[in-house]
């Protein structure tokens, strides 16, 4: 006889504390990096703006962070760990796994550039390409850690990502107490999430998202992660088709807002980091500034603002070669 | 009758008073720009590593510590300031110029890339276009200003302009207060003579010379500034003809040694503050760095060594398309 009950699910949640106890585990094994405070009214908008320069962070981007705190956390067998990645998740597992001695398995969609496969090899991990897009590489990467025992790596949507992305907050609330908001990029969510765990609250935390990529966005609209149509200028690192459930969980508590910037803005955030500050980041990397220089988040004149500038990975010769902001694609009227 | 007689002829200099009267000048106009801590074994080279990011601050080059303290110490009439330069000077004395409000006329040698002179008159200066090189343009903006009034400045060989660029090494020496080393790029020995005359034998600082702008390794043989043949990779900001005398009295007094480094490692130097660090520095920006990878100077493993890395005015493009350093031009034997 069947005996009827309740299931309760509670949603996986990272806390404050986890992130300090990320701090602890990972501690000198990744840069603390450096905050620049900018003068007023750079690049002509209000507010007292300070950038986080962590694309200076080992591998280029944060991704390290939530990578080595996800090893230390586990018990890594011979097997080592495996992730599913085309870009900076398999780069930082890469380099994480290599400075734990670790064996590293990193499943790469076809359709992601060669070069970034080339880059994850060069960290001296095994890579398989799996055709298709991500969803059929972070499958094979199951199917294969069911075979060897491997210790999976989710890039977003794992409570050690998100606790060891996070610490990036402890240390920015270190270097820049007074904050009152931080502006950062979301693509699964998992930066977001590690941050707003953090702050709790105690800063204002904006998501910026590309408008072809909206899909934080559409998780809260939804009450829940859903699929979304990615593309775009900025999709190589903010295009996640669906939204981690850790952070949308997140999200929905501590963060006061996702809004959407387009890829003309995203562009143009690029070559002001360029022009102004000398500071080459890949779209995604530009998008938290894309958030002001866009308008979509408006400081007031004095408002202590911590923008994170949080990816490198990009071909330098890309800001020169790049098509201008003109001749991108305008925004879709669908938003 | 002819009266003879001694005459004592005393070279300018700088000292740690002068810079800190040149930091309480320029105060907030200047970005105090961060320093990167290293973990061990960056680079491959001994000693505990820092870099400090002189390249993010305004116009990309350290130029505008010197070119504001010199405009801010002196009564500039409303004919403004000139100052010869086709490159990081000229965009500093420009940039100062518009903030502080004065007329700029910039004379740049028409062997300058046109790029640099755009730049210039994008900052508002006045740019008069002179045939020949550094030394022509010079003479006619010496001509100029005696025929104007306007306040002249000097890239290098100034005391204003010296105290100026000082102003960064007490930064540093808050940033970093146990720096033991400090290696500084040299082209007319304005930045080394600055950081030199602020820590007076309180830290050991090591000049980096291109083997190709070998200026300031010929005065401090001759005893005094000569002439010298310049060319190669890093030419465009190190390549002076001529070291500064204020420059060449203090390096004879407050700095170790100077070195010199094959332009193949100053490429290099480049390449791996990107690939390692995410910073795009200029070849002169780098060449601190060459001075370590290429073991001219090799630190003691505890050592505690600062590299300013202090100029970005170069093309993203530059790091991808230039030819690798195995192409460059070996080192001269003559070195």
């Amino acid at each position: 006889m069947a005996v009827l009950g309740y299931a309760i699910v509670t949603t996986p949640t990272v806390t404050r504390d986890d992130v300090l106890a990320a701090r602890a585990r990972v501690g000198p094994r990744v840069r603390r990096t450096p905050v620049l405070e900018l003068e007023h009214g750079t690049f002509g908008v209000p507010g007292r703006l300070a950038l986080k320069l962590e694309l200076l962070q080992h591998t280029g981007s944060f991704k390290v962070r939530g990578a080595f705190n996800a090893m230390l956390a586990s018990v890594v067998p011979a097997a080592g760990v495996i992730a599913a990645s085309g870009g900076n998740f398999g780069l930082a597992v890469a380099f994480a796994a290599r400075e734990l001695g670790h064996r590293a398995e990193i499943f790469v969609p076809e359709t992601s550039p060669p070069v970034k496969a080339r880059r994850i090899r060069d960290q001296g991990a095994h890579v398989r390409i799996v055709p298709g897009y991500y969803d059929e590489a972070l499958e094979a990467s199951r199917q294969r850690a069911s075979e060897t025992g491997a210790v999976e790596l989710h890039a977003f949507d794992q409570r050690e990502v998100v606790a060891g992305q996070g610490t990036l907050a402890a240390e920015l609330a270190e270097q820049v107490p007074d904050a009152e908001t931080v502006l950062v990029a979301v693509g699964g969510g998992g930066l977001i999430a590690g941050v707003a765990a953090w702050y709790s609250g105690d800063a204002r935390v904006i998501g910026i998202e590309p408008e072809r990529c909206p899909t934080m966005t559409e998780a809260l609209r939804a009450g829940g992660p859903v699929q979304v149509d990615v593309g775009g200028y900025a999709a190589d690192s903010l295009g996640a088709r669906r939204a981690g459930v850790i952070a949308h969980g997140i999200c929905s508590r501590h963060v006061d807002r996702v809004v959407v910037v387009p890829d003309h803005a995203i562009r143009r955030a690029q070559e002001v980091l360029w022009e102004g500050v000398r500071v080459l980041a890949e779209p995604g990397g530009a998008a938290a500034l894309a958030g002001l220089l866009s308008g979509a988040y408006r400081p007031e004149p004095g408002e202590r603002v911590v923008v994170l500038a949080c990816g490198a990975n990009t071909d330098p010769g890309s800001l020169a070669d790049a098509p201008s902001p003109g001749s991108l694609a305008e925004p879709t009227s669908a938003r």
